[in-house]
């Protein structure tokens, strides 16, 4: 069976020794969240992911879902008590605001602790992230009595949520959307149409499930200004705000997919059910937005954990598979042969995964603080310059944690040779799982055009130049400090090719737009290997400080943190000139060539 | 369901302007296969592949392979009687030695119609393929009394044949194995022990299977040098040559795999099975190296049909998916939407598979040639030269086109958006399928080894100083040609970063092995990015030079290989130079990190 151990200690050197976690103390909910709490919550978050997630994760992809004859889907063995000891445990509503019921701590801990939960379980943790999602919806665009209504049950997670946007011709370009809305006079409407890739559609985890469904009023513009968001609960809500009749919507099936077979993927069928307009008529796709960003970010989150696991199961492996000797010598003259973790290609495979995982989680954290900052500061100047990095990184987060994290998985998987590809070892779920982060909440096509096309120029390009100017600064300050050096050199040089390209997309896709286009993929992972080269250099000045102030016991840990950084800006870095001459060469030779002729 | 069109008109513009085809006419077998024979072959082979293989693509893959009570196996619905036509068309025996029922035709050909029939189901033609590997293996170490009791037979496809190597405990480090072989005193062997993996084990299509297995004899020597190579039929063979008693080798167990399901992967057992030696004494891993040599042509081949099979699918939906506008405006504003292909960023994707693919078309052909030329020239120069070249790049064949058939099959699934991650639509599959390919035959690491500890040293590096040699008066020789300018720069630069890293590697490696495993991947795909770039200039020479011949009705086929082959230097070339950067950072980094670090 697949191994995993939540890595709480490089967690918490991040808040603590990174990110400066005690900075932030002065923020709602943080001061209820001193480090001890912290880390009391990570460990016992570690032990419900390694001891009631991760044993269920091979169930759910062998038994999937099942739709039965009356449209009801019930979920793979053991799920419903697993899903029911995380809800008893608070952890659906830890940031949930306290006035619903939640706990009303850092958005930054809740995703602290969910990597570990998705690296135990990626499926099982689908139900309660569309259900966060949704909250985040109500929280921001319903009405107090909406509120009051849903909240409180979703929050125990008595009952889930669900985001409906997709229609079998209609994914990316919402302004196809058909499903109808038909008001009934008395403030609600009828709800017409039929969605798929539904995830959580149907199952049978909770009390009832609150579906939130893009539609089409009557009469309504055209395109993305006609689009309006419902809520559509499967069973009609009582003023006693008990579950009571069912509404008319079902499952008309489950998607036979790739991989996350744990979570039920509906096509959802809606034949005039009630539903209620939530945030202004037509502007549906402002208040879904509230939900894509944050499932953005949990998305990448998934790619990232995914990685994470995908590593502990390699690094497992070999040192546990005896096969060959070192090209040096023999390692182990004891064993029949070597373990294959003494091969310079498996550790450079191994190294490769985890320079992006350190990195990554330190990133996926920076950014969580930006959205506590933007949520929960008083003080205006941080409240923007927080919503203006959160805003230009969820692309990255999104697209290249993802891409990243399924590279990894198949790294990993490759690693187990023939073992890898046989179910029984595991690798396969985690290549077959971690694919779809790469599609859903936008495709990263689509994550690499909102950079580009949206987010770079956002208020005449304030966040980029922003960033910019943080990652400079950094590498100024820093670079007469002897033990940075490696670091600063490596991230000012990738810095250098991210604003080189910047400035040829300023020079050239303003008058010819499909220089973006041509360019969007390549600049997000430029971005990204920047950012997280940032990471490093932050992890790097972090653990000489913290060595230079005598750390007792954790010498080693420091000093791997700083080999792995170092084999970080050695042998990742470098990308970024490649990244560069790609932009670079332009979109004509890909425009050229006639549709016919491909 | 998927598509397919086998690229004939591609295939045939490599053999004839590209390769130079006809020029091998003096060679056995190339008399045979005039230029018109050649096409009407392809037309046959791609007729079989569209109408007959494609169909049961996703039937294999849903079915997969059965295993009864009786240890009997059978395949997925239709494959039978497929596998059936397959035969009757001479298929399997194309390319075999005529004196046993071959048709004595080209390897080169051979290669140019398995490409179609792995595009249009790869599981399925894993049957024949394995049976191709034991061909060879007997014709090149069988007794007469050997050739004429099996070869027949597997070469008119009534039996067909495996490969057994791989234990539990021991996959690449073949010295482990356990597998035991007692002489029975009548030339005969008891063979006792387990294998996995077995590829066509077991199965419903033949007579009989003629398993090919690795076993050590009592007494024999410990590691590489005490394995034997057993012949050890499922049925006994009568002195009538027909198949009599059932011998004790079954089918333990199938393997639940990723992928390729209509491939039966089992788990022999043999207890006590009768088996005859096959070459000398303790001399198996030689022989059975003349299958895994061709068995990785075989499987680059795979890698290489899956990238083209999942370029077609992505293709045809780009055309079909209407989906947003073109960024420089509507393209199509009669359509309520433009088709995804108006976008660089799909264009960006489809393009860097493409360019792959017809140059990975050439390679596979241009190597094939040096196949044909060892086997059947009698020019003492010329066989030792295709030998040298057909040695080194083997393993580039291998580890490169299906580390890219993978990532391009993912790459053609991600145009599909949330289309691709079920299995409805095919493109799942086509990953799942990819994935296998770079890892049995030698896991890519080991191909990547393989190349920088072996091939790149043997006889004083004679082979790939001729291959740098071919290529750099290549450029030497086309330079003042404008019209190659492109072609020629890209591909010096290329060489030039190859060649650097080669240096780097004889002054760094020989001392401490270790270097030359951290670079070995960077350097595998570093030599197939220069291999691939050098098609691209043989291709683009023969396009211009045939332009100004008059082509008529290829002139649009013509500018369009010229438009790829640009694409390719503008994009994919660069990439020579982050391999470079990284194979010089050597392997002090990753070795450092104490293995209980990891």
């Amino acid at each position: 069976m697949p191994v995993f151990k939540a890595p709480v200690d490089d967690t918490l050197f991040i808040l603590n020794d990174v990110l400066g976690y005690e900075r932030y103390m002065n923020l709602p909910g943080f001061s209820d969240a001193s480090p001890d709490i912290v880390e009391a919550v990570l460990r016992e978050g570690a032990r419900l992911s390694e001891e009631v997630l991760l044993p269920l994760n091979q169930v759910g992809d062998r038994e999937g879902c099942v739709r039965h004859d009356d449209a009801s889907v019930t979920t793979p063995t053991g799920f419903k008590d697993a899903y029911r000891q995380y809800c008893e445990g608070g952890w659906l509503g830890l940031a949930a605001p306290a006035e619903f019921g939640g706990q009303g701590l850092p958005y930054t801990l809740h995703t602290a602790v969910s990597e570990y939960l998705i690296s135990a379980n990626m499926a099982l943790m689908m139900y309660p992230g569309l259900t966060q999602g949704a909250i985040a919806a109500i929280v921001e665009h319903g009405t107090e009595e909406q509120k009051a209504r849903y909240l409180p049950k979703m929050i125990e997670g008595t009952w889930t949520g669900t985001m409906n946007l997709t229609e079998p011709h209609c994914g990316t370009d919402l302004g196809l959307l058909r499903t109808k809305a038909l008001p009934n006079g008395d403030g609600s409407y009828k709800i017409s149409g039929q969605k798929i890739f539904i995830s959580a559609g149907d199952h049978d985890m909770s009390d009832n499930i609150i579906h939130l469904v893009l539609a089409r009023i009557e009469g309504a513009p055209e395109g993305v200004k006609g689009i309006s968001l419902f809520i559509v609960p499967k069973f009609m809500v009582g003023d006693d705000g008990e579950p009571g009749a069912k509404n008319a919507v079902s499952c008309g099936s489950l998607e036979e997919k790739m991989g996350i077979h744990g979570s039920a993927t509906c096509v959802m069928n809606y034949d005039e059910a009630t539903g209620y307009l939530i945030g202004a008529e037509n502007a549906g796709l402002k208040a879904m937005f509230v939900m894509m960003n944050e499932a953005r970010l949990g998305v990448g989150l998934q790619g990232h954990a995914m990685g994470e696991v995908a590593y502990q199961n390699a690094v497992a492996y070999a040192r546990d598979r005896l096969q060959g000797r070192a090209l040096s010598g023999p390692k182990h003259p004891d064993k029949k042969a070597d373990p294959i973790i003494v091969h310079p290609d498996v550790r450079r495979t191994l190294m490769t995964i985890r320079a992006f995982n350190e990195a990554g989680r330190a990133f996926m954290l920076w950014t969580a603080l930006k959205s506590d900052v933007k949520h929960k500061s008083e003080v205006e100047a941080d409240v923007q310059q927080a919503d203006d990095l959160l805003s230009l990184v969820t692309p990255v987060v999104k697209g290249v944690l993802t891409d990243k994290g399924f590279d990894h998985a198949v790294m990993a998987q490759q690693m187990f040779g023939g073992h890898g590809y046989i179910e029984e070892w595991g690798m396969s779920q985690y290549v077959r799982d971690a694919r779809i982060a790469m599609i859903y909440e936008g495709a990263n096509g689509i994550q690499a055009l909102d950079l580009v096309g949206r987010k770079l120029g956002q208020n005449g390009g304030r966040a980029v130049m922003a960033f910019f100017k943080e990652v400079g600064d950094f590498c100024e300050e820093n670079r007469d400090n002897p033990e940075l050096t490696l670091y600063t050199k490596g991230l000012k040089k990738g810095l250098n090719d991210l604003q080189a390209a910047t400035m040829w997309l300023m020079q050239n896709a303003m008058a010819k737009p499909d220089n973006a286009g041509a360019a969007s993929t390549d600049y997000m992972h430029l971005f990204g290997l920047v950012t997280l080269g940032y990471m490093w250099a932050l992890m790097a000045k972090a653990a000489v400080e913290k060595r230079a102030a005598g750390a007792e016991g954790q010498e080693e840990f420091l000093a791997n943190k700083l080999l792995v950084g170092k084999f970080y800006m050695e042998r990742v870095m470098p990308e970024t000139g490649l990244r560069k001459a790609r932009i670079e060469t332009g979109s004509d030779t890909m425009m050229e060539l006639a549709e016919a002729a491909f």
